[in-house]
């Protein structure tokens, strides 16, 4: 790295910002791009975070470890709540799982395409990442996922479900599969499960190195208080401690989580409106020249079959709607990514398709 | 790690809870031993705080480079905000930093005693930790500054001050020589600086491999909402940048973090009554068979001269005052540290002190 006199700081050569993960600051009516939920949390939520609020005592250390939030998650699931870990995000955990399993001279085994920060993460702590293809229509092959287990022996393993970019369940035998075969860690990426009709939380058990990771900013509607957690044995959860940052956890953010704890019946009628609505982009979707993937997301994967998807993407936005372009990155050629919106988001990007491509 | 069927999971076995760092889960009437502000901030902080986060649009992802929490901070130090990087706490700012420009294959330099996380960092990002001593009194000796650089050429070296624990500031002149013979990095974290009579950002320049680390913990009586940053070169943040997790800062931090610097005022006044109750603190030990070593923080380290420290914090603890044990640490046998506290509080633990110790 050079200051203006020359000066040269040996930072490592091997970091890079992520590409295509910054969002293009532009001003469009619709926005779907980030899998953000289209909706609020409920008024009643805003009103019972104010209260439990106006009681923290701002100068003091947030409980380190977390007790009620993690209790919260616990009761919420079904499990101890020993089983339970929560950060800042999905990242963080996810960061956290990696610096404690993988780090430097480790292997950390994808399936790609996925969701990017798996292999980013990886490089960050300095670990090998090992890259396993998915099939042309984004569904996992067994014999490619032992491949990649026999070749490599990966200390972690990433499997996304449902995936993202692609939005695809993975069923459960491969998950089973999976811990057939591997010595290492299992890491189930459900930042989306909600949405989808099963989850890796069913075979979780205290013999198996298999753990799920979760968030709140989908479902639950709450992106910007940025939390997210694990669920696995309690021995995991363990070593997991001896990494964590001291205090990681803001008192407001524990509060945050264990209000929104307290309005399940919300979530639970949001989701329904986004799976049901998500049916219906896809339905319309596939009745015109597009390639749909198949999705137990927020969002849907499409391919137009009649023009380019960079094409696509700038008349999408040209209507002020905006979506991802995955059309640039590896195995994604012409996708675009649409989150599901609120019925009227969805019937403006519906038609725009439809003047784009008819 | 053993699951109950003899599972083995290959957890990196080099890392461990630190030790010492947890508080003791213990009802006392005087809490002085984790060094956080013994006063809220004031009601009008909490008031515009209410009113900002009513505002908040929790479904959406926070704003990714956090532009007006960066520019506050910039403003309130007079820099540019391309100089500010803001992260979960101070730690989580170490922790980029080591990730950035340490990570395996590298060298950290500590010179102990000192902020036991530096190391502890440096360690589960796979560095390798050099320790540099300090003296019998705990200053640092040129002679010693220079061996470790030049006998270990680290990639960062940490310097703090006010050191934690010892409360020592650290001179001008030893960043100064240790800038004139290192290749690496040099991190000044002043946690503790507004206490102090002096700051590194004075010495802060485009060209020099210098940063200092600052957190809204202490002087900002912000310790629940863990908010840390540090300010260098444009080119040091931007490193930070491809390491650090996107979205790793919530809405509601960010926010917290600007409402608190509306109140500049409030804390300098906080500082000033701190501050005086240290000198009044210390004067008053110095008075009794205690070492005390000289305070730039908001802390005092102190070694009874008649007993044993653990009986000292024994005896403290059956009055019901907490303190820090620090007796069993490396190089601090018999050493305990002291929050300084409201008036109040400090009456009481003097009041303890002269029973004990007469």
């Amino acid at each position: 790295m050079l200051g203006s006199l020359g000066l040269v700081i040996p930072v490592r050569d091997d970091l890079r910002v992520l590409e295509g993960y910054h969002s293009p600051q532009v001003d469009v009516d619709v926005r779907l791009n980030t899998n953000e939920s289209p909706l609020s949390p409920p008024d009643a939520f805003r009103d019972a975070l104010a209260a439990e609020l106006s009681r923290i005592e701002w100068h003091r250390y947030p409980d380190r470890a977390a007790t009620e939030l993690r209790r919260a998650i616990a009761d919420w699931h079904g499990v101890d709540p020993s089983m339970v870990f929560a950060a800042n995000g999905s990242n963080e955990v996810l960061q956290t799982i990696l610096l404690t399993y993988a780090g430097a001279g480790r292997r950390v085994a994808t399936f790609e395409p996925t969701y990017q920060m798996h292999a980013q993460i990886a490089r960050v702590v300095g670990s090998e990442v090992v890259e396993g293809e998915r099939n042309a229509d984004f569904t996992l092959d067994p014999d490619e996922l032992r491949r990649v287990v026999d070749e490599y022996d990966p200390h972690v393993t990433f499997l996304t479900s449902p995936n993202n970019p692609t939005g695809l369940v993975e069923p459960s035998e491969r998950i089973g599969e999976l811990l057939d075969v591997t010595n290492g860690l299992v890491v189930a990426d459900e930042a989306y499960a909600q949405f989808a009709d099963w989850s890796a939380l069913e075979l979780l058990d205290d013999d198996r190195p298999l753990v799920v990771t979760r968030t709140f900013s989908k479902t639950w509607s709450m992106a910007g208080v940025r939390l997210g957690y694990a669920i696995g044995p309690a021995w995991f959860v363990d070593e997991l401690e001896k990494v964590v940052l001291p205090y990681h956890l803001d008192a407001v953010k524990q509060l945050a989580g264990r209000v929104a704890l307290r309005f399940v019946d919300d979530m639970n009628e949001r989701v329904r409106l986004i799976v049901d609505e998500r049916e219906r982009l896809s339905t319309t979707m596939r009745g015109m020249p597009i390639d749909v993937t198949p999705s137990g997301a927020n969002f849907i994967l499409f391919r137009p079959t009649s023009i380019g998807g960079r094409d696509l993407w700038q008349q999408l936005l040209d209507r002020s709607i905006l979506v991802r372009d995955c059309s640039g990155w590896p195995r994604l050629a012409d996708c675009l990514r649409v989150t599901v919106g609120t019925p009227d988001e969805n019937d403006a990007f519906i038609t725009a398709l439809k003047e784009i491509l008819t």
